[in-house]
């Protein structure tokens, strides 16, 4: 499939230290247990040390500490799991563009595409939207006016970009993903929701990945904003207005609600909620699971989730939940009596 | 983009009290950050007063009570954040109809399509399918056999009617929802699952708003029920035979398990999940991230969440939750000595 | 719409005890409430037994034990609800395949598609995509590099089918569907994420139905695995190499993060979420809105929700919640100068 490096290529490149035979060579990457003599492999967790003695592979990445008795040929390095992430890299290159625009696809003529884009079969490009050079646009996505995708950005296939969204450099965007649905904006007139027309932008900065099915609403007023490195994983739900912080991560079905504020260099854990109008600061972990509904100021990890127990013991520690302010009182009591004894 | 109104037609159309130049011409609405000359703004909370100082905007809506020392046009009304709705509204009109079916579009030919309906590119639309005057069924769009879409109602892109579903009028219906697929209903024959046919259909009201990726399953044998008015949210899976009254709106990423019945009027927050075959009156609140597994008679919010906290604070907690039951023993026991003393 | 059957032909065909004309024919099943005197309808629970007195059904499913003073035909049975089910298969076949690709289909000359195999309009396939005999693409479906889809299997509508993802026979999967997309695999240098290509793949099994907007990863390296008749809800995330054994099912709306292990026969109910790296046994069954931190080796019923309650309750337990650890510790004071009186 890919390319194939010697070992010794590989240490040159990414550094670490090698050991044994620098001139074996290797094709792809793979796990300790499904390796093979054409893979390299690594270890990334002591639990996972046992598994040497046992790796059909050809080389390993390891720890640039611990004694580990393998004969295998070898580059050790501080982070083996970034190390891996870089090597897998090399053997597995994103595809290659290749320009053109395939001739199913319904181009408005007034859209503006560069000759070096490739757009997919199936899509519909509006008047006015904008895909810049390198671009991959896949199978069955729509991209709505004014609507503009930068540079080496690839959509995967059946992506919806509304009106006037924007998508930076580099970015990754999967199957299914919404970006610039209307937010959920409404007034109440006597016991009816009146739409209020959401007429912010969408900005996507660079380097962004958004896993498949996600959605990002539009803003009402000014933009929704997600700043550049910003990783979202699959399922999740970002609000209209929300600002995300360069460099954070969210996990799976995470929704943010509209007008919160994320810092950068956040991780949030997946399906936490997190509430409307609400400020984060940078380098906050938020467990999966868990609702946020204030702000958080200083860095550190937040947790808000009810253990998980055998039901019956669930049921008879959540009936005494339902008690506790009175069970808080019956302590003060006691105590008072203990006191005036 | 749109049209400009004069501050004093605005009055006219919408009540309220003038004062300052009747005639200067406002074309949109914007934030008070982000307003210049030519918007008009609005004033909904009181924390924001300060920025009113600093506003560059031609003219803004207030509250009708509150001092507020400005010399910009401005209109006081009783509910500036309803008002500010319908300036948008004025400002904002839904893109007018093309009608019409563009030529990629795959029309069965006993499809029974308006003349004045607007098929996007790439749509795909089956035998008995029936769309209504007005419609707009934006590109990438699926509609099966039977289904119907209403007057003026909007499809965005990549929208999915199943068999026999009907969509009522002037509603939106935002990019990747389904609408009518199978509900999840499996009888178990010695360990595994068999599936009982889903043979309801999903019945939408009027004026009815969903938001991206949402996904409505069609009833077992009775119909899944969607009133008029309701707005649903980015990302919320309605299971079969759920019944939803009439104007209630329920924030992304909810879930409301099969044959449960939701009143009219009610809000559900994010995230919040809904339990099957029960029933929850008009007029009930229910707080994001809250799981709801009994009925809900009485009006009123109702909330289960578990506070969230520092890591480590949360996790001393945590642990003595696991002993709650215990504790409240303990308690009696005190009680119990304490009274024989 | 579909075939009618006499009532003795329906107790030869799938056994049970009939009483009353054998003769009577019904051509469709319906609930008690809405069946007509064509309908047969069943009782699968006794609460609804007193709906029996008003039915109009032709015919009625019951169960074996228990008196009822009906004169309607009827079809005594051990487990009504599974019988239901059999019934209303044969009232509701699977539509026929069609086969033959649609014009307007996209297919690579290097795709293997069985002439057998029905492709809907609007579908794109890639190049070494393999289809087999029975199978039906519906409109709008992206099968890409590799994928292969199974004998009999289904893809309602716009279902996405990334590089070398396996379906197996007779799986239904419906609208929305991503299988296959990138799992969320990143590692950190100096703040900020870089990608680890994911290469391993997806095998899903014969047998399995996977709800609308459901999304499925691809392994990092090794494979994402779905066994033989597990059924998924709407709006579920299956992380990277998660597993799930055979004829588990699993409700709208769950999370379930990167390599956790899921056992045979386990149920998950809505919007729960599972960590990643952990293992779940076999007959495990996890209610609700459960987040799961642990590993769960013993079969049974676990849970960790919150219990609901009108707000203002909520809000003064919860504020004891926060404190609860001290609440413990002051027993314990209580319980020592108790003990040395």
């Amino acid at each position: 499939m890919g390319k194939a490096y010697r070992l010794g290529e590989i240490a040159e490149r990414f550094g670490g230290e090698l050991a044994g035979d620098p001139d074996i060579v290797v094709d792809q990457i793979a796990s300790l247990e499904s390796a093979g003599p054409a893979n390299i492999t690594f270890l990334s967790k002591p639990q996972y040390a046992p598994l040497l003695k046992s790796t059909r592979a050809g080389a390993v990445i390891l720890p640039a500490q611990g004694y580990v008795e393998i004969s295998i040929p070898r580059i050790r390095c501080d982070d083996p799991y970034l190390y891996f992430a870089k090597v897998s890299s090399l053997f597995n290159e994103i595809p290659e563009v290749k320009p053109g625009i395939h001739p199913s696809v319904i181009v408005h003529r007034k859209a503006i595409v560069s000759s070096l884009a490739q757009i997919s079969a199936g899509c519909v490009v509006a008047a006015y939207a904008r895909i810049d050079e390198g671009a991959v646009i896949g199978p069955g996505c729509v991209l709505e006016e004014r609507s503009h995708i930068g540079e080496h950005t690839r959509l995967v296939a059946r992506v919806s970009v509304y009106q006037g969204a924007k998508v930076g450099k580099r970015c990754l965007i999967h199957a299914g993903v919404v970006i610039g649905s209307d937010g959920f904006g409404f007034a109440l007139e006597r016991g009816q929701w009146l739409k209020i027309p959401q007429i912010g932008s969408c900005q996507i900065g660079d380097d962004v990945e958004i896993g498949a099915n996600s959605t990002i609403d539009r803003g009402a007023l000014d933009d929704t904003v997600i700043e550049d490195g910003v990783k979202l994983d699959n399922q999740i739900q970002i609000g209209h207005n929300v600002y995300i912080g360069a460099h954070t991560a969210i996990a799976g079905c995470v929704g943010i609600a509209g007008s919160a504020k994320i810092g950068a260099h956040c991780t949030i854990g997946g399906g936490a909620v997190i509430l409307g109008h609400l400020s984060i600061g940078d380098h906050v972990h938020i467990s999966a699971g868990t609702l946020v509904a204030k702000s958080i100021k200083k860095p550190g990890t937040y947790t808000g989730i009810f253990p998980t127990d055998e039901h019956r013991n669930w049921l008879k520690n959540a009936v005494q939940l339902r008690h506790l302010d009175s069970l808080a009182d019956r302590i003060s009591e006691l105590e008072k009596k203990e006191r005036y004894k």
